[in-house]
Order: structure tokens, then C-alpha cells, then sequence
């Protein structure tokens, strides 16, 4: 903390002053010459961008708590908090201890790294942009980590989850990413190599999100309830809309970090990025609910939400080198594939209550073929194979080893609740929990959430406040 | 997206490291002069700000759709948030489309633009701050037409809203922008070429949104229920505190983007402009809830958290020209002033479900009266009349147009819902779904948010997750 | 607002060209050498970097809110709005007038300082960091008041917590914020002069939160029904487990401004700071749900969230001096500790109903202890022995300033409620109001929030919606 210093009555101060304060911690200030000073100002922008967009993407794991929430059942809230409060913690360390050495590290293979392994090669004299570039990165992994927690939703096991997400974020998004952005293999990784172009990670982050959260989804079979044996699917009412709205703006507001930020660097660039990113986002939610009012009769608040989603999933990659007359295309394009995609995988009978799938899976891929074809540079059949390529190795990738992951938790500590868990909510069963004790939740979709009876005992154990559980004694 | 390179084991980096890295992106970097440079880095710090700011302004739409919402009763929080979605999304297209043009392109009559529509005199090649400051001034003209939505809640028609949110993002708040902000006739606007003090917009965005809101208000005529026959005004309570105080949050955080991101400049003004904005809105909510207290023997959370927006929207205009101890009483007068006006325009029958007319009209007029009052470069009978001369002009022109618009759209597409729609509420009515499924919602006022039973058929179609409408067979 | 300019039909720009723009509003810009210009664009970072920190600390209190609305009773969330809403606003015109001088002001006596009360050693000429250092202080100082909030919810008279709101924001945590960071005496604060390390407040800000939360818990003593006379200690279950959640993220993203922001100056060392800040959090959220799982048999969320919490606490007073591995020791102990430390101090019969003493208080000492043992510089007996003396110095100033205030406010205008108020919740007996009138809020916890019956009159006044009272006529 910096203070303020007060020579005779007039308060002045020691910071705020420029460079020699702000030079303080670097080594030899004095030495500098003016073109070093330039570059070093230079410099501190691009960190506190970089930072900034950072901390405006970890804000995404909100939306997407509220989102999730909002759209799946209240028995399951606490859960769904829980699982998005440790995805990016469980996260956070797994990709400290070995994701960012595996997507940025030394790469001998060429398939990913072999370096950096709990930012070990960064020592406290080096220079400190590797913290900064390992923060925004970490937001990054922990984004495609909660994207699968919503096609899973309201039926997997707490524990199973945790493994999920270490391993997401530690193993399978670092090796697809050293492909795509990281690990040096004759300058670049693989992928890159060919001149994939995905900026801020349609595929990269969110494809491969939705391909995993695809595996997820098969391997856990759907919600009880949801497709009858007589073909009729059941609509399973997301418990609070004004929650999911909340969530989709803060996305909204983080992917002003997600894409403009993934410049790395405080220049002009940035500014049709943002630009981009926000018609994108508008025209897929008008789309979308356009759709929806065209085939249900109303314009439905699912759809639209996640139709802006969509948009904003579609021009991820070719944020900055798309046009925003053409960002607007990729938006509508998404918009009005999202509805389709979503029904689709309805029909296929692969439960998704949140629509995960559709919007990061199909609406990501949708979007890196958009940023080779409208590409501002030109396209070429080269350019789209490439992207093609991409999205193809995205898919075989992700959807192999998660749904191996996926498998082997199954047989190891199990994946799913049992129907009796499921019908109480994960609420009580995984967490001892109830989200809302005081409002009268009907029993719709097989609900429970009064406070649990005495005679329960440890099963119902609810100490959800922090405090000292039911029964004991002092 | 950037990449770390690794040079044998020690991570290192490409960017991060200043100017080489910030200014690949420019043109002919080897060639500038330090002086040049310099300049450069200070215009990249221009861009980040102003697009940082942009994003606060944006999250403001979380913010209004968060305090709508809670004033207002649960069987229209589907419509309140597809209201927020949509006035954004078709307001980003409106004014990418047609309004940036009228507000900020060449002005031959004096009295709006005439060239930049569609971003269309804008190249690839050229200067890419049209971007930034297009991002700036689009979340600006969201907020004049989110404003209005709060006013009309409850009974608006959803085809209707989205035609006024279209007119008013795309014609009526521009043309007034131009005038004050915008079109250069003879060097300025005509109202900025008298020296109209309008900072940030308490006049330019938040009358503008107050008047149309007035004249909506007015055309629509007041919620069922709302106003006896033997003359007793019945309160409708609004569904969930918690949601509208934290709306209030995110307006607040919000509108350190909104003030002092109006410079569009990263420079040391920017620090006056936050201080005085946290003050009047600090005092605005203290004097609120006093006067709250002294009339209703309580401090009503209502009038305080109005108060805080009151104090903000006060402060909008003057907050780069005036003290930090003015501000504090532009706030304290803003605090009292938007209890006495809400109170007014329910005893005039006008019913605003929110405040808005109050919050942002009254005390948006008030900001700009104090604006040229407390000016810190002295004020005069000229600066007070220029200030009045624009208050006036924005209420003619503002409630002139909306009070027409509202009429025509009432003619062509219908403006209310029926009486059986408000009472059953418009989630079901206009968008086939309900924001609480499961909480059992009491029968206060009308509502009705149960599931509906099959056999309403298609009416109550119920499809808000983003999932397979009822009934549908695979 | 600055404006766009046209010349010819290519839309062109005025501001966003770098120094000419920007230093218009700074003295004599044409004078300028290279290095001073170079020296006022890193100001120019500096400034901005302090004032967006500062907007993403002062969002913090919306968290708070949040995490406290959430962690308690349906009927208490009027109050508890009103009370966050509160001790932000009049706290930030205590902290104006009186706190920021007696912080930072000129110190004689080497306990407080003696000039800069309302600003008024601020001349508009004079340097503007002295308004953005004080909005970058204000919204810590806030942060102190909000924390007692918590500790204190559910039986504390509102009148009461508004005078308490005031004291703790001009006078106790100003007193002790000067002796860390503040008022000079013979070149700094006197623990600073010994070498107390706390960069950005577990001590200073924290810990003074939390052990005025214990002082005023002490003296309020436990809700009604907290602690049976068989010595069983009863849960009250918190009313909303998702606005919790949302409250934790929102605090974590704030904390991004909080501790990196501290620094005030845009430089590389904001990189290891968030770093820290984030690895904290996250291995505290594991530690502390690890722990709950082992103790009561699941994950419990309000273990969880709270251990996130801790995480963020316990490194804030060494983010800046730690390395990363030590953040995740700090962050993996403060999980452990807070479990351990909120199960203490029910078993004490203290009653904190979201965990505030423990969370800020117990664990922002760890966190001060924790920045001497492992800072980077190396550690030994005395930099410990000054971190004991700065945590020891805390708890005796501010347990005992804090008793003795919430002792005087009890005898002048009362400090809890009566049991029937108690039991009807203050939402309606404070603030005449209902959070949630439409949700059926059971009975549980003597919960009463129906909409009160005209037999009432005057004491059950619904006026939430900012309308006009019950039954007042035209």
C-alpha cells in the first residue's frame, strides 16, 4: 500500500507521480533511455489489459453459475454452485501444477509440452509477464472446464466431478491448446503451423468444452423423466429465469475481456474486437428469438439467452480478423443454429438441460469455419481446410479422451447419482443442503427441499450457513 | 492469441515486452520518433479506458433489468429480462445501422448527421477509435431506451416494445444527441454551440430515457388495480428486493464507466469525475431514506435505492466541472427531489412501476440545472439559461416524438396487452413461460405462475430452457 | 464527452490521437521534454489502474451483500440491503469529512493525523491523485464497516448500525489504518516505521472488520433460538443459497481490485499479486470443503464459499511479498483454519451468522502472520515479532474502540431490536416492507413476510416499490 506524503499543510504524494514510482520495483531505472522508458510504459499497459480482461473473464464462472442455475431445478443449486466454485479452484491448481506446462511448455514431441510444470521455471527475478500471461490463461481453462458442467447437470456425482474437471483442465484442454496457441514445435504448435485461425478460442476453449460436455451427456444418459418410454420429451423447467438473464449478462460482460483481451497487448486492435463481439452477441439473440417466436409462437427466453450466447461463442475466433458488417452474419448464423442444434440433440435423445452442447460444441466449430470464410485477408479452399482440419481434430480429440475420462471415472468412483438421490436433488443427497429452506418450493419434478426431518439423521445433515451442524452439543 | 515462446527451459515471452510487441499492429513502428511514440502509448491508454468504461456502461443492462424486475411482481420477470435483452440487441443494430450516423455524422441541416451509417465511411485501413468511441456511445443509447422500459412494465405489449426500443436507439435519442454532443454545424451541434454543460449525459441519455418514459407511461395508462375508483392509490409490491438492491450495485459500478469514461481519455481528470460521482450518488441515498423516514415513519428501501440512482443521474451532467463538495449537494437535492416526484406523478396517476420518470427525467433536469450552477468556472444568468434552453429542448423533442411513436405503434402493432394478459401475467401470455416454476408464488395481484395444465395447448407453452417444447414427440 | 469529427465524409477523431488530447487538460503541455511526457503517460496508467481497482473494490459490496442476504433470513433482506447500501454511503461521506484526514492527514502526536478533513487541503489546482488515492481509500474503508454487517444481521437496530456505520468509518478504522499505512510521524505510521507488513489490509482492513464484528456480536448476543437452554446448538438455515454463491464471485473478482490495485500504480509487479491473489482463493475453497467433508460428512457449501473467502483474506496482507507456491500455503491453512474457527466460536455461543469474525478477523490475523514467515526476502524472529505486535495492536484497539462504541450506542439509541420485532423479521418492522412478498415463505424461523393486513396500519407501511403507502388517497 502506498501512502500519501505530506510536506507543510498542501497533501501531495509520492505515487501517481509516473515513472520513477511506477519504475521502483523494475531494475535500474536510471540506466533507462527514453526509447526503453516508451517501451517500458508500453508495457505495463499491456499487463494491466491483459489483468484487467483477466479478472472480466473470471467473472464469467459467475455467469455461468447463474446461468446453470437458473436453468436446471432449485433441489440442485447448491450443487451447481459447488461445482462451478470448484472447477475453477480444483482448476486454478491443476493447471498451475501441469495444464500450463503441457500447453506452453518446451515441446519436444510436438503434441505438447514438457516444461513449466508448476510455473517452476519462472523464478522471482524473471520476468513477471509469465504470471501475467499464466492468469489470463488460467481463466481461459477453467471457462472450458464449466462449459461441461451444465450439460451434466442435476444428475452427476459430486466426486466424479471433481476428477472431470482436473482432468479437463490439467490434461485434455492443455494438449488441444498446445496445438492450437502453445507449445513450440518447428515455431508453433501444430495446428498453428498450418495457420489455424482461432483468436480467442471458438474451438480452442469452447468446442472443446462442448464436445466434452457432449461425451459427458452420453456416458451419463439422460434426467430421469425427461423422455418418456412412449417418445414424448418432457420439458424440465429451469427454476429461475431472472437468475439465468443475470448470468447471461455477466457473460456478455466477461467476453469484453475473453476476446478483445486475448490481444495480450493494449493497442488499437482492441477496439474492433469489442465491437465485433457485441454485434455478434445482438444479432444471435435476435435471431434466436426470432426462431423461437417463428416455431414455438412466442418468443421464448432460452432461446434468445442463449442465442446471444451463441453469438458471442461464434465470433470468439474470428473476432479480429472478421469485419463487423460480417460479425454480424456469424451472430444470425449462430443465433438461428443454436435453436436447431439444440432441438436436435433433444430429439437424439442426449439430454442437455442447459443447451451446453449446442452453444460452445456446434455454435464454437460454426465459428471458426466463419473466421476462415469471412476471413478480412481473403479466404481460399486452403484457409477453410484448415479451419476444417481444426475443428475436425477438436472433435476427435476432446470427444475420445473425454469420453474414455468419463468412462473410467463411471467404473472408478462412479459418475452418477442413484434415481433416489436424484429424485431428492443433489442438493440434500450430494451437499446436506438445501439452496431455499424458506420458500415454499412445490413438488414439482420430484422436489424436495423442506427442511429435512430429525429423524434423518447424518443424511440430512443441513449446515449449509457455515455453522455448526444440527444436533450438536457444546 | 498471443503466444509464450520458450528459448531453451526458462519461459519467456513475445508480448508483454512494450512497444515492439503493442505496435506489430500499427504502421511502420520502426519509423516513429520517441515523440511519436509516446503519443502512441497514450492513445492505446485511450483506447483501453474508453473500452473498459464502455464495458461497465453495458453491465448498467444487468443492472436495469435487475432493479426492474424487483419492483415489479414475478409474473412478468420473463418479460422484463427479454425487454433488457432485446432493447440492447436491436439497439446495437439500430444504431450501428442508422443512429451513430444521425448523432455523430456530417451534419448539413444542423439538426442530425447525414454519413456513417452502417459504419460505412469507416475502413479497415482507417483509424480504428471510430470503433472505440462507437462502442462508447452505443451502451449510452441502450441505457436512454432501457430507461423507458421500467416505466412500462407490466402491460406493455412485447411486439410494441421492440418497435419503440428500435425508434428511440435509432433516431429519437440520437437526433437529440446530435445536437448536444454530436453533428458539427458550424463547429458543434447547435446546443453545444450555446455551451450547453452536459458532461455525460443527465440530460442527452437520462431525460432523454425520462420524458420517453413519461410519454409511454402516459399512452399506456396506468397497471390494472393500481388506481381505485374511490380514488385510493394501491401499492403493487415489487417480487424481490435482493435482486433490485443489487441492481442498484452494478448501476453504481456502472456508472464509474459511465462519468469518467466520458472523457474518452485516459488522463488525471478522470479522478475529480469518479469522486463526485460516488458522492452524489452516496448522498442522494442518505437523503432519500431520510425523507423516506421523516414521511412513512420507515427508511423504505425503494425511495433509498432510488435515491442513489437519483444522486447519480444528478451528478451525470456536472461531474467534470463541478467540486466534490457541489456534488454533494447536486446529490442531496437529487435524494429529496425523487421522493417528492415519485409521489407526484402517483398522485397525477401517472404510473411508473419503477420511478423511472422521477429518477432519470426529473432528476436528470435537476443535473443539468446543477451543472451550470455549480460550475467551478463561475456561472451567470447566460450558462443558467443556456442549461434551461437545453432541459426544455429535451423535453419537447423527447416527448413530442416518443408521445407520436407511442401513438403510432398503438395504431399499427397494439401497445397494451389485454386485461386478461396482465392479470394472467406476460411471461405466460406473451412469452409462453414462467421465471419461478417452483416456488409457489401466492395469488397476490393477479398472478399465476403455476405450470400450466395440458389442456391449455399451445397458450401455455411452456419452453424456457432452451428445450423441446411440451408434447413433442421424437 | 468528447466528439467525433468529421472533415469530408471520413468519419474522424478529436480524442483517441494520443498526447495532444490528453495532456489538454494537464498544465503546459507544449513544454514538455520527452521524459516528462514519457513520465505523464505512465501517470496517466497509474491513475487509471487505481480508479478501476477502486471500482472493482467498491463492487465488493455488492458481494457482501450478497454472501450476507444469502446466509440468512428471507425476512431480514430489506435490512440487510439497507444496511450495505448504507454503510457505503455514509461512510464515504464519514470517510470524506473526516477518516481519509485522520488516515492520511498530517499526524503530530504519531496516532492520527490532524489535516486534509474534507478534502479541503485539495485545491481544484492542485494534484488530482490526492481525489483518486482517497476513492481508491474510501471504498477499503467501506469494506472494514461492511464486514461487521454480517456478524451483527438479523437483531441489530437499524438507527444503531447507522451510527456504528459512521464511527467505524471516520474514527476506528481510520486511527488504525494511519499507524500501518498512513499519517506521517517521523517518515511513516509508527508500525510501519517498525517494518509491519500488510500490503493490502488483512490487518488493516480486515481484521479491524472482524474484530469490531466480534465486539458487536459480543455485545448484541445470539439470535433468538440460536443456542438452546440444553446446551444444543440450532442451525438457522440461510434463505438463498445461489445469491451466496453469487456474492463469492463477485468478492473474488473485487478482490482482483483490491489487492493488485493496492500497488496504485500500473507496473509488472500486479502480475505475482494476482496471481497469489487467485491461487489463495482457490486453495482455500478446497482446503475448507475438504475439511467440511471429513467433519460432517459431505462438502458443505457455506464451509466452501467461506473458504474461498478465507483464501482471499489470508493473502492479501502478503500478496506482494510472497511467491506463488507460499499463496497456495496461505490460502490451503486459512481453509483449514476458518472451518475450525467459525465451529469455535458457536461453541462459545458468539453467534455470527455468515462466519464474518472468522473469516476477516481469525484469518486476516493468519494472513498478516503468514506474509512474515514467508516472505520472499527471507524471514527471522524480529519481522515475526512485528507482524504479532501489528496483529496484537489491532485486536486491542479495535475489540476494545468497538465494545465501548457499541456499548455507548446501546445506551443512546439502542443497539437490538426487541424479541418481537426479532421474530417478525426487520424487514417489516424496520423498513416496513417485504423482500419476497409473492414467494410462500414457510413459517420457518418465525418468519412473517405476508403481505401485512390492513388491520395493521401504520406499522405494517408496504412502501418498497417506491410508490405511494397503503391506502393514502388522491
Amino acid at each position: 500500500m502506498k501512502r500519501l506524503m505530506v510536506p507543510g499543510i498542501l497533501l501531495m504524494v509520492i505515487t501517481g507521480n509516473g515513472i520513477s514510482a511506477a519504475f521502483a520495483g523494475d531494475a535500474a531505472p536510471t540506466a533507462l533511455s527514453n526509447k526503453e522508458a516508451i517501451d517500458l510504459v508500453q508495457t505495463h499497459a499491456n499487463f494491466l489489459w491483459t489483468l484487467v480482461a483477466a479478472a472480466l473473464v473470471f467473472f464469467m464462472q459467475a455467469g455461468f453459475a447463474m446461468v446453470e442455475a437458473g436453468f436446471t431445478r432449485a433441489k440442485n443449486t447448491i450443487n451447481i454452485m459447488m461445482k462451478n466454485l470448484m472447477d475453477f479452484s480444483i482448476g486454478s491448481l491443476g493447471f498451475w501444477a501441469i495444464g500450463f506446462g503441457l500447453m506452453f511448455g518446451v515441446s519436444k514431441s510436438g503434441w505438447f509440452g514438457t516444461s513449466g510444470f508448476f510455473l517452476s521455471d519462472f523464478t522471482p527475478d524473471g520476468d513477471p509477464w509469465v504470471l501475467a500471461f499464466w492468469m489470463f490463461q488460467v481463466v481461459f481453462a477453467a471457462t472450458a472446464a464449466t462449459i461441461v458442467s451444465g450439460a451434466m447437470a442435476e444428475r452427476t456425482k459430486f466426486v466424479g466431478y471433481l476428477c472431470y474437471s482436473l482432468v479437463l483442465s490439467a490434461l485434455i484442454y492443455p494438449i488441444f491448446g498446445s496445438w492450437a496457441w502453445g507449445s513450440l514445435f518447428n515455431g508453433s504448435g501444430w495446428l498453428e503451423g498450418f495457420g489455424f485461425i482461432d483468436f480467442a478460442g471458438s474451438t480452442v476453449v469452447h468446442s472443446v468444452g462442448g464436445w466434452a460436455a457432449l461425451a459427458g451427456a452420453m456416458v451419463l444418459g439422460p434426467r430421469l423423466g425427461k423422455y418418456d418410454k412412449d417418445g414424448t420429451i418432457k420439458p424440465i423447467l429451469g427454476h429461475n429465469m431472472a437468475l439465468a438473464a443475470l448470468g447471461v449478462f455477466i457473460l456478455w460482460l466477461g467476453w469484453f475481456g475473453f476476446n478483445p483481451g486475448s490481444t495480450t497487448t493494449a493497442d488499437k486492435s482492441i477496439a474492433m474486437i469489442f465491437v465485433n463481439t457485441n454485434l455478434a452477441a445482438a444479432t444471435g439473440a435476435i435471431f434466436a428469438m426470432a426462431v423461437s417466436w417463428f416455431k414455438f409462437g412466442k418468443p421464448e427466453i432460452g432461446m434468445s439467452l442463449n442465442g446471444a450466447l451463441a453469438g458471442l461463442v461464434g465470433i470468439t475466433a474470428g473476432c479480429a480478423n472478421v469485419s463487423p458488417s460480417s460479425s454480424i452474419i456469424i451472430g444470425a448464423v449462430a443465433g438461428v443454429l443454436v435453436v436447431f442444434s439444440v432441438l436436435f440433440f433433444d430429439r437424439i435423445r442426449i439430454d442437455d438441460p442447459v443447451g451446453a452442447i449446442s452453444v460452445h460444441g456446434v455454435c464454437g466449430a460454426w465459428g471458426t469455419l466463419g473466421a476462415g470464410i469471412f476471413n478480412m485477408g481473403g479466404t481460399s479452399v486452403k484457409i477453410i481446410s484448415v479451419q476444417l482440419l481444426g475443428i475436425g481434430a477438436c472433435f476427435v480429440w476432446t470427444f475420445a479422451a473425454a469420453f474414455i475420462m468419463f468412462k473410467l471415472i463411471e467404473k472408478v468412483v462412479g459418475l452418477r447419482v442413484t434415481p433416489e438421490e436424484e429424485m431428492e436433488g443433489l442438493d440434500l443427497t450430494e451437499h446436506g443442503g438445501t439452496a431455499y429452506p424458506e420458500f415454499g418450493v412445490s413438488s414439482y419434478g420430484g422436489m424436495n427441499t423442506g427442511i429435512p426431518s430429525d429423524a434423518r439423521g447424518n443424511e440430512a445433515l443441513v449446515v449449509n450457513t457455515g455453522l455448526t451442524p444440527v444436533g450438536e452439543k457444546v
